[in-house]
């Protein structure tokens, strides 16, 4: 058979290795396992969430609303755009999954920043598309208004706060982008970690309402984060009308599940746990920084739930991380994506005592 | 913006109407609604499978092991297959995605019988293929090998048994249209409801392993029927390695959630749970027969948890559907697929009660 030549250039991604695979491999108790590689909230989801989907487990025969009626009511409600702004996918993923499969036709160019978050890349070459790059990891306005006026790329991927680095874009510098590129072109905002940047410095907060009145501009946000619900698969873009009815063309029915329709609704009504994980948060990542400072090695200034620690000649990020999966703490190898560094999810406190002590003996 | 041109073509799926819409439209109580559209398993799902949701209901916030190593382990050793075999989807409906996305390229041609899944139609069209259907709604192999011959589709999609019309395709005849194609075209035989028929009468099973031998087909199956888990999203497609290997390229990460993956290894261990789901149908759809030969319609005999109840031209099946509607019973009109019918799953005795006493009513 001949498959879609697209095929032929396809890497898949590499995700963070799960609990189940230490345990599998290295025959470690899957409670000593500590899982710091996928972003996940340590503090877990919402009480509310976790009862509501326990009450109604009995449901998983049913098929969800799929118009989503109650889910989008909340996020309208809370964003201030209309029910006809919002498009729901599995994982703010399955919306960049859409807007690929919507605008990209082969040899199609997109742009993204060096180091960014991997699925732009996959879902632009499961179209044929080529892949074009500024050359810093961070999104640097001059670089990017060069980029679109050399290659004229059919859409821009702009991340922020950055994956896998963690740095952040001001509000001001996305909108120079925006600003600068013709309708031609759809920009990408990923805000998959913004309620993090958004609580450490307000410059860095863009809301999706900021950005509807673009008709070339989509924001997606996702519960897998501040929310606490990796697991369920919700996420969301929010755009002009216009732009979400094409995007709709390309969602498949049922596209989430009944309980994680369920679950985000729910994860809606307590915006307290957002800020309670984000408190957390923020005290636990000063001791990441600290213990960089303290054993000599460079990190992002980070606006995630994550750090990243780059690593000089000395040190090589594959081995560490290596040698702590054995001890059954995961951490996310950056090497695929060019960098001799590593991206640490901050944990709970004792999660973090953990592989600080654990590093701490790595690296000595 | 320039949209890809496929979508000038798309119509989106229309699901069955959910309980919530009936609630809030017709201001009924959700107790009082009758939902026999979506060809849920009306005994719900497996006790395991709802206590182990419940159970792990606080691990929403973790991503899904993305190996599915444990899924895959049993649905190995249930079809004899091997863990490369096979691909799990969001329903096998994402399955039919991959399918459609690693093969189509645009004018390709699809075919399928004249009335069937109408995820086949919509998936091709968003790569912008063209459908070419068989004349008649069963699956003929004269016409399929006719169709095939003439048109050289890149696709066959064999559904059996088939939805929404319930008839069934023995074994014999699938793997006569299998052996008529060349290694050119992919055969997708489509089990989506297979438990049923397989019970009915072995002539019309057909499991995976009867079919991996061949480069060119892919069997799919899913745990949204016959298992009770509609609303966990949870398929396969079984298949040789090499074809599995370029679907995968086309599989986002994280593809099914955590609980959903639970909910299917569960699923796998309780096959007394789809017994009794299938002995409770097998009485209950003799009641449906009975009364449409006592009100005098037709119906297509049913390999599946539903039937097809044919009108002549006295009645109407979109008046008969939204007269139910609104007194708070669900079922499915096929007029959108050019049939004066509708199909209604097969419920619980009190469901079927409902219906039979509503539908009594209105067809006075």
């Amino acid at each position: 058979m001949k498959f879609n030549e697209a095929l032929e250039t396809i890497k898949t991604y590499e995700a963070g290795k799960p609990i189940e695979l230490v345990v599998r491999e290295f025959g470690i108790e899957p409670k000593d396992v500590v899982k710091l590689a996928s972003n996940e909230n340590p503090k877990g989801c919402s009480p509310l969430v976790s009862k509501a989907i326990a009450e109604n487990a009995h449901k998983a025969f049913l098929y969800p609303d799929d118009s989503m009626f109650e889910l989008k009511d909340a996020l309208s409600s809370k964003f201030s755009v209309t029910d006809k702004n919002i498009i729901i996918g599995a994982g703010s993923d399955q919306v960049l999954e859409f807007v690929s499969r919507a605008l990209l036709m082969p040899n199609d160019k997109v742009l993204m920043s060096k180091v960014t978050f991997a699925m732009y890349e996959i879902y632009a070459k499961q179209m044929g598309a080529e892949i074009i790059r500024t050359p810093s990891y961070q999104h640097i306005v001059e670089e990017f208004i060069d980029a679109y006026n050399k290659h004229k790329p059919k859409i821009i991927y702009l991340c922020t706060p950055n994956n896998p680095t963690g740095d952040a874009t001001s509000k001001e510098d996305i909108l120079k982008i925006i600003n600068a590129v013709d309708k031609e072109t759809l920009v990408v905002v990923d805000g998959a970690y913004m309620e993090y940047a958004a609580a450490k410095d307000k410059k860095y907060s863009i809301r999706p309402n900021d950005l509807v009145e673009f008709d070339n501009v989509i924001y997606l946000g996702t519960f897998s984060k501040a929310y606490g619900l990796g697991g369920m698969r919700v996420g969301y873009g929010i755009a002009n009308e216009g732009l979400i009815h094409e995007l709709y063309k390309m969602r498949p029915p049922f596209n989430i599940t009944t309980l994680s329709l369920l679950g985000a609704i729910e994860a809606c009504k307590d915006e307290a746990f957002v800020e309670d994980s984000i408190a957390l948060h923020t005290q636990e990542i000063k001791r990441y920084e600290a213990f960089a400072n303290e054993l000599g090695f460079k990190y992002i200034e980070s606006y995630t739930n994550f750090i990243t620690y780059l690593f000089d000649e000395k040190q090589n990020s594959t081995e560490i991380s290596d040698r702590l999966l054995k001890e059954g703490v995961i951490i996310r190898n950056l090497a695929s994506y060019g960098l001799n560094g590593v991206r640490i999810t901050i944990g709970t406190k004792e999660q973090n005592d953990r592989l600080f002590s654990l590093l701490r003996k790595v690296l000595s």
